[in-house]
């Protein structure tokens, strides 16, 4: 079934209402990251799903490259042409068709700026990236979370009939990883025609398959992928955005002048004219995945198969808070949603083969209290 | 006389309407940054207000020193920690009461989504950054622009007088250079008590004296600052917000969770930490400012004292389109700001002295027919 919940603003303020700020900004809470390592921490970090492999040397030489040539003083070019060009080269698209982006979530935040007016319906799958409800609560927006569906799928037909104005599917989805069926996007990109689809396919070079060619073949198709994940730079905040090119002019409009600095742009360039150096660093994460998944099986997890960085791993109904606080006492992070659909799941990203055995030497101390009431639970 | 100029949009729209944005966004122009050089193009570049000179060395060394380190696969601190608290340290402020922005324009940004909802008042001066008119359109804000006073001063007194939610004065102003009076911007937020006060100090380095003591003291202002200037950052998009740690956590719930890279962080450290090279770059370039605006005034222009990094040359009633593309012609870009107040004004950057005498060489033949015409009607 699906839930619609409005924001928290109430729907009839003053529009003149005193104050500093937007009543809606003031009751809102904060967007709240993964946590992020004090430096001198040492810490194994598993929880925001970042590549445990480093990006391309291509990116060391281009950053030295572009010090050397010393155009810091000057302002980036407006569209980071050069990331751009090296984008529409790798992945075959007219750079009219491709919006640089300050992260992925810059490029969100732009999309749901330039759609959703108050009151306008956004929808998408609950759970998923939680990022989308704090952009939707800053636009004043009617939100539809649609609960996933057996198996943990993405609710692709449920989400169609909602008819919103912005529709966004996470495929491969966040915290499960289960990846959207690639005919079922086509169909709901027909079934939404006039409305926008955005595909964030922030994790699927780890996937078997993805939908860019529906940013290609429909007009109101949106196919988001960062360099965060596969090509081990989170750090440089680097988006891009494929889509036909109405769209982008669009996008444009909401976005900020000069969104990338000039290193950004020369880096994201270095890395994306190295695919094979990103596609044997996603091969060894989807190798160690799979080893993890039958491990975390094996200790009495529900996995769910995931076609991303991350598993998630569930022991149903059971409150895993604890279990995130005594890994972080052991020095590794992970994620927990609490008051989520998944209180009873961690969030792991995949690290190196030696990050997920020191996983698996604190894990199974912590869990086997609760597995073993699981056990008692399912034989009464 | 104060002219409030609402947005495009109609007011009675449905909240539901069909079509994939906002009807808003559609209507509006995009802002349109001054030209920006290709590759290869041999320009000298008076047009957006960059420095002439590098940016200090240290920001190499820290540049290179966080590529050896290696961090770039990791998400950088998500409120830019090291260059938050140089600044901290440099203006002596706690950390709590700033926000390092991509760029001051991601701050605007930010203020503008936190503050103003639709219909809701915007006041700043006509002219000035022409970005606020963009940012409240995407607000669907009602702005109100305030024409300046006598001897282009900032409106200071009328201002106030609007009671707008949010008021904005920049400061020294684009495209005059002229700064408000530091007692009248400390009565101008007495007055504003409640409403945000932004003050917009881009161009301060180049003045003398400065607002920053104002959002220690009241709750209500906030001062923006940029090291895309004085710092010779611009290509690295690093802005500087300070106000009350209250404004702070508010503005931190529109911004994006992690909007400077870890590159973008510890040059923008390294060089608020030598504050010595910015002021000597700062002093040439004041001191180029006073030859430069003695020149245009023995040709004939009328130069307003500017405070800022680049000087408004103009020519009452004369229409200045021909002399920029003229210019541009002879491999010299300035700014002219077409169907605006100032459409008989160039802004001109302060370059090197050498640049300044190719622009010397340059203007002359191009503006002489229009000042021969300008003295025919002076003396009729």
């Amino acid at each position: 079934m699906a839930t619609s919940v409005p924001t928290k603003e109430p729907r009839k303020r003053e529009p003149h209402a005193p104050g500093k700020f937007r009543r809606v900004i003031e009751q809102m809470a904060p967007y709240v990251p993964g946590e992020q390592p004090k430096p001198g921490e040492r810490l194994i970090k598993l929880n925001t799903n970042e590549n445990p492999y480093p990006p391309s040397p291509r990116v060391g030489r281009a950053v030295a490259r572009a010090m050397a040539a010393g155009a810091l003083r000057l302002y980036p070019p407006p569209r980071a042409d050069e990331f751009v060009q090296a984008a529409a080269r790798l992945y075959d698209f007219p750079s009219s068709m491709i919006l640089a982006g300050n992260g992925s979530d810059e490029l969100l935040a732009m999309l749901f700026r330039a759609t959703l007016g108050r009151n306008d319906k956004v929808a998408y799958a609950l759970p998923t990236y939680s990022l989308y409800d704090t952009l939707a609560s800053i636009q004043e927006a009617r939100v539809t979370r649609v609960p996933l569906g057996a198996n943990f799928a993405l609710p692709l037909d449920k989400l169609g009939r909602q008819a919103a104005r912005l529709t966004i599917v996470c495929s491969p989805n966040s915290p499960c990883g289960t990846l959207a069926d690639h005919d079922a996007l086509d169909q709901l990109a027909r079934k939404l025609a006039d409305r926008l689809l955005v595909i964030d396919e922030a994790y699927v070079d780890f996937a078997q398959g993805n939908a860019l060619d529906l940013a290609r073949r429909h007009e109101n198709v949106v196919v988001l992928r960062t360099l965060s994940k596969s090509f081990s730079l989170a750090g440089m905040r680097l988006g891009l955005c494929f889509a036909h090119a109405g769209v982008i002019t669009e996008l444009q409009k909401v976005k900020d002048s000069y969104n990338l600095n000039r290193l950004a742009i020369v880096a994201g360039a270095a890395a994306i004219n190295d695919l094979d150096w990103m596609r044997r660093n996603a091969a060894r994460v989807v190798s160690t995945r799979a080893l993890t998944e039958n491990r975390l099986r094996s200790i009495g997890f529900e996995v769910p198969p995931s076609q991303a960085n991350f598993v998630l791993a569930r022991l149903a109904g059971k409150d895993m808070a604890l279990v995130a606080t005594g890994l972080r006492r052991r020095g590794v992070l992970v994620r927990h949603f609490p008051r989520s659909v998944f209180y009873d799941g961690l969030r792991i990203s995949i690290g190196t083969p030696a990050e997920m055995s020191a996983l698996f030497a604190a894990l199974p101390p912590l869990v086997k209290p609760l597995i073993g009431s699981c056990q008692k639970a399912a034989t009464p």
